[in-house]
């Protein structure tokens, strides 16, 4: 694992969510960049010393010496966002596979060297794009493509927020501080940190891709470098028309990360922060309210129904959706490990195809924001 | 009465809304363009026969005929949109106070004579914008005229419906037939039909108004002549944020009119299926749920707790908000009858003002629609 | 109309409730047992001076002597319950057919009285247990009438309420004071003012009879005279199981009327608060939401169509519920006067028999919250 | 671990649970009471041969010769119920601290042996009620405790559950089978299984103990052996009032566990299925809804806070609650290995005294059932 260092949020969301199954054991990690923390974790983890590392790259070097059974299998990057691409690339070219969080680098150039390598190397490349690990959202997907919606028509899908209404990065807050710089963030600041989230969202439920975007940054809190509010029309890839907003300055609003999808048939609507019901509506008929872990579901979805871990009623929530990516990365390895080829199933993970469509994202609402024209084209 | 004729949907409303508070007779009525219809309906009401008319215009000049205690006190309009204007302007010509449907016409040029005519004539005018009656939208309008949620950065304002997902215009049915027909509607289907409404809430509750829209129209059903789908992004006038949107093809969703407020010190959230619940946010506190009719909603709304019949824990709905903008105007109408002056309180209806807004707004959304333009500043 | 003087509650909830429809006038009445007060409510109702009288009983006596097509066509009851009885009685002799708020009586005897005296004069008497009055109420009954969810096993039947957790009747509030007062209200407080509610609508929906019952009643608020929590296990006359509660001191509560009905094939749930929406569940499938207004609700029960008034998405509530048990109950009078035979739909409005089922429902919960035995039987 | 073979379900749970927090291990087991399903279930955890064994007694005999350092720290106990009671008495002589899955015996005989055993060996014994492992029921918990609700006067908890709602037992379905067979899981079927929760979670919340119980138990399923509903009023020692019902009947319900709770000057509700939020209602003030991981939770509930791994709107359920029992235990067992006194907060887990009352519990409803009597004390 290299970043998730002591205090480190996300790299502690990765662990745990990683140790669910019992698959995964971190046995190596540079975790921040000052040495003496990197250590400092490593030893809270229990890790032998000879695996803590002061850097990545001494990291790959070391474990790249280390014979195939002993060595690392694969590596989780948790950095800040302007780290992930030069350990990504370097971990690739070094010939380990890679699981990745989002975004996945601070620019398309970068993106597509990324996509380049991964074409090159054959590695398995994952990115953490956690919502779609969540088994309601796969039932989603299954049922938009075995047509239950009809052609789909319009998308609606939001992430607001609001632990930004104030000048958070000011009081030296971790969180917020990176994510409001844009050396370590980007050139997006709501749109790039959840705004991607909801892109990416609207385009594995419906299977359609974002062709056009109208988009309008606003940054309310004063002195804050980047946006803090991110509206956007869009238009989709079949004609389907959507609208996408994300905000950092909606009090009260934590991940309500949900969306509203309408086809010629039907409609379906989720929402993130209580992940464990589906709703869908049809002509003329009640409302129905699929809930996870019946058998209902995985007669309707297998990716649903294996990405269950229990029984209806007894909730399953973020971590285990994020267990269900590494759950299908980690199967993908080790087949990759065996000569196998993964079923279709265990392919389900965002990769780094959706890290390119992300950057691309942010950078096509970032020209939008900024041009005078009602409509920007997805930038390719 | 005018319009409201047998199997007319929004007449009856109007009549069943208007007799709750037994504060409202009907006592003479041109239901019907079809004389035999408007008779029949007359019949149905239990009314004198001398006072069912064929036309509008008889109406008018039989009952200025009357001495004023038995001539009618007002006349509402619930006809065809198209009829709107003429109707309301030879009613405030020939001295009668109006409660007209929404829209108030087909074009804005309309709207403002008649506006003009309001200020002439010192008649009463009240546009049935009915989603502002209820109590809790008084609230929420209260709430942020006292600073409760703070500077308002951002409203986000919905209103879809999935009715006409097919089309129903073509197998006769009589909502959809008028209201799909650009000679009847004006140039706005989905937009002018509900779009209005979700304009209209925004304005009364922020007390902010829209100055650019960024508009997106669709006809989603082949053959359809008006728009039935309307994603707009906004400005208001103090540099807020927002997003609208309408739809009649979103499948299963009824009249879900719903708005959410986001303000620099908190947020607020309504929905008008469920309207007796109000819903505030506040920087690190738990939420709240207003529920309507406790002492605590009147000791902060003089206006909420004038609009409820009912102890809390005893829906109101519809009828009620509907009615609420009935006893304001006809509390207003008592006033000029008796030569009073109006209290504010019982001034709380849309008026001719609302009236002219909505139609500007439906013009703008329109050449917006049409514009390669980002921003198109809302008409004057 | 007999009661609903000024400040009374419910008086004015049936006044607002049958205007609705327009198919109620209020012609007569003697509205408070302060003949003062009743000519002011009369004139504020701006009735002929000649009908308002100073007691029920000389409305009674002036009423009958009018021409049949002048006279009031029936009487509406809303005094304190003590009244109930001797109104009622006093009304059927004279040949009126009579609306009465619930409880009927006070006592078992009377009720029976009643049953008899509606028995022996064949004149129309409703009961106004309004809750029934609900479309999806009427929906639930019907699917389970169809068997949709099969023989009932059991039962959940609530109504918490918090008015009542201080003493609130020692500050002077009418509600407050007659409710905890037995002269008033007779031998149950929380039980007899609300229990009933609940009784009434889970035999409504189930089609079954209360058999047994074991009961807990408790005064929590010192002082008080009338029990203000009630909690039951019941049982049913299919063998079903059940639970009955009711409380008056539930804090934040309000009129939480809520039912579960579970059976062999499957389950329904329906909150008055929110009354617009019956869940049902059924094994192995998605959860339904059932919207008052939708064709399919009509094309499952005529009565729930029947007792709609707006389209799918516009909530109905408290006053439409109540005003569709007035609408049936006319329409039955109505056939009364013209001779014909009612129609079943008509004739659903709770009647002289649920009011004795009523009355022995509180005098058995009565009589076992002071049995050491676990079940008592239900009274006959 | 004992028990948790292939197949099994309570099992994994422990195991994924337990590995959340990376401080638990699995290095030794008797998985299976067949042999070569506890050496294959050994295999699939990865784990060295030598630690799998066939059956507890050799587990105890084997570990117990290892070097304190290399031996396992705690037995958790996943078999049927009637395997609990020897295995944890064994564990306990051995000298083992032990994680006993509820209930916790057969008999109250056998668990006031183990409660003895406990206190004489001085051992660590957690009982896994996991549902007083979610945030927001210690936040209920502590805000009883600060008087936030006043004295305590009803209390309603319910657990229904619809998946027996047919002889699934004669399917062959394991779940099913041992929980419907009175000689592995006890006198009480749907009680034993889930009414124990339900009153252990009441219990935990309002800090008081339950009386008296007046209990109907029903089998509805033909041929079962065990009462598959149960219904019950309650008394509590400080005279509050209460309704406990379970059910395995109730088609459509999963693990829908609830708690209301009235006070004098407030009460609460909590729902398992959406365990994030606990709803507090107050006089004459708007409803709170309080959401896990915001800074205000863990300002009002230290417990609450330190159960918490993930930001608010990020939700956690069911593992995160379970794994926070295993938090606390794994807490309070690193102490006693260091000779410390663990805190309160690390005590903060379900132990040998929860197992006793449960034991009880059920033994009293049984009884109370059985009996013509209204009120049977709880057993001691």
């Amino acid at each position: 694992m290299v970043g998730g260092g002591p205090g480190a949020f996300i790299g502690e969301v990765h662990r745990k969510a990683a140790r669910i199954d019992g698959e995964i054991k971190i046995v190596a990690g540079a975790f921040d960049i000052d040495p003496v923390k990197s250590q400092q974790m490593g030893k809270d983890l229990a890790m032998g010393q000879d695996r803590i590392y002061d850097t990545y790259t001494e990291m790959i070097k070391q474990e790249i010496k280390l014979p195939e059974s002993e060595r690392i299998d694969f590596i989780s990057i948790t950095t800040p966002n302007n780290w992930h691409f030069p350990i990504a690339r370097d971990c690739l070219k070094a010939g380990f596979h890679v699981m990745c969080e989002k975004p996945m680098t601070l620019t398309s150039k970068e993106a597509k060297q990324l996509q380049d390598l991964v074409k090159k190397t054959g590695k398995v490349f994952g990115l953490m794009h956690n919502y779609t690990g969540y088994p309601m959202v796969k039932l989603a997907k299954d049922m938009v493509k075995k047509g239950d919606m009809g052609e789909i028509r319009k998308v609606v899908v939001q992430y607001p927020q609001g632990w930004l209404a104030t000048a958070l990065e000011k009081t030296g807050q971790m969180q917020a501080s990176w994510r409001t710089d844009p050396k370590q963030s980007g050139a997006g600041g709501c749109v790039g940190d959840i705004g991607t989230h909801a892109a990416n969202l609207a385009e594995y439920i419906t299977g359609l891709k974002i062709t056009h975007i109208c988009a309008e940054l606003t940054t309310f809190v004063k002195g804050r470098l980047l946006d803090d509010d991110c509206n956007c029309l869009i238009k989709l890839n079949n004609g389907a028309k959507g609208i996408l907003h994300a905000s950092q300055i909606s009090i009260g609003e934590e991940h309500n990360l949900a969306i509203w999808v309408h086809g010629e048939q039907g409609s379906l609507e989720w929402h993130q922060e209580t992940p464990n019901y589906l709703y869908t509506r049809a002509i003329n008929a009640p409302d129905q309210v699929w809930k996870r872990g019946n058998g209902y579901i995985g007669e309707n979805s297998a990716a649903a129904g294996r990405g269950t871990r229990l029984p209806s009623g007894h909730p399953e929530a973020f971590f285990e959706a994020f267990a269900n990516n590494y759950k299908n990365f980690t199967e993908t390895v080790k087949c990759m490990i065996a000569g196998e080829k993964p079923s279709e199933l265990s392919l389900d993970f965002p990769s780094v195809n959706e890290g390119v469509r992300g950057i691309l994202f942010i950078e096509t609402v970032v020209a939008s924001a900024k041009s005078k024209q009602k409509w920007t084209p997805m930038k390719k």
